[in-house]
């Protein structure tokens, strides 16, 4: 579980709010590209997994807000995982400023695994293997 | 097809940008919130539509801007059909501000009728009758 | 600080994703839009504060959700205070179906009063008193 | 005005709606992304020129949609100026798959300069001349 994945890009003016800064809903948005770049990393795409019937439904979430993120500013997405069984993943994220290397916040993500269906399913064989293989 | 719909909403604080003001895709946001209502309006619900595999695809969207909207701002969205056939509807919407009357936009919609499938269809008859008859 | 506000308003087919049920970000959007009626709850529109150079910042923000909200769903979100002193404020969000009551996620943010130079300051006296009076 | 400026991303979950696919209103936050790369590759920063105190309010936004994306794509927009003078600039804005080349969408919009207060105002000259200067 020594993986982590980086996803850089640039903050969208769409994000930002009449403060002049980054809305704080959308963090949560840029955990879930920080997820889907993690998946990647260690060997599949997010949506083969959710074709095969599997979905990372999310149980909670949090963010702890250090400093603003404002327009155009390059952000940084560290994406880890902190806990890993077949029913639960617990993603970590840690959000900077790429240039100044500013630490923006942390946030964490613990998933639950549902079909289409809506009932809860084991993370299918094949990803299980990828997300809960060592570095 | 003389019918309009009236919707009210509060601008949420999500919804502005660093201007200050409401950033322009909201505007299509909002249509959308005036179709969902108009639809009610002349009888159905637009989930419905969905379920009898029926979807309202958006072929074309434009919006004209006059004044900005501000957080908080009562927005008042009156829907109306411009164009109706079997396989095209057009909507057209005004955008006021609702406690000065204000026009803040207008703008236009036209969607065709698709599957799941991803294949263009003909409005389902029950639908088509409810948006066709006169006020 | 027993006030508990109400707010409804109906799910957006914006705010849904490709698994058919609202996204996980947006219910921090609907926390915000529970916070602006609660403080026009106990007397103040919060777009007074912020011209009176007080902004709440949002230090922290936590989510768990516990059933999926879909699209045209009737939303009903109860805000209160569950801390609150002079540099924080702890709301809390109650998030449910409107028709059928079932609890679909509850949530917490934490804010601190900033200026718009960033710099932190009290909560100015007016809205202090408004948000600590007894129901 | 023969510049075209290229920018790649990949469709955000948060992106998409429940018909599979994504939201129409995103396109427009697609070329606002596109607006922001065009005025790199001209040679400025477009918060700077907000600094400046001109703003590009948007007038006018129109997208025909002929292919829809789904999440994960990697998306291509090429934005190009159609029309400039000192008062409006119109943007014009390709809208494709990047792996597959299919076009998804093309798009338009009008801006007018305006000030903090809200005054239209000319583009000022370091950009206009940026902006104007031939390949």
């Amino acid at each position: 579980m020594g993986h982590i994945s980086e996803t850089r890009f640039r903050v969208r003016y769409a994000e930002t709010d009449k403060m002049g800064v980054v809305y704080y809903a959308n963090y949560f948005v840029w955990m879930e590209v920080g997820r889907t770049d993690y998946c990647k990393t260690v060997g599949f795409n997010y949506c083969d997994m959710e074709r095969d019937d599997a979905n990372m439904a999310v149980a909670d979430a949090a963010c702890r807000y250090i400093a603003p993120a404002r327009y155009d500013d390059e952000i940084l997405v560290r994406t880890s995982i902190e806990k890993l069984n077949r029913r639960l993943i617990t993603f970590a994220y840690s959000i900077s400023n790429a240039a100044t290397g500013q630490l923006l916040a942390e946030g964490r993500t613990v998933h639950i695994t549902v079909r289409k269906d809506g009932k809860t399913c084991s993370i299918p064989e094949p990803y299980f293997a990828l997300l809960s293989k060592p570095q």
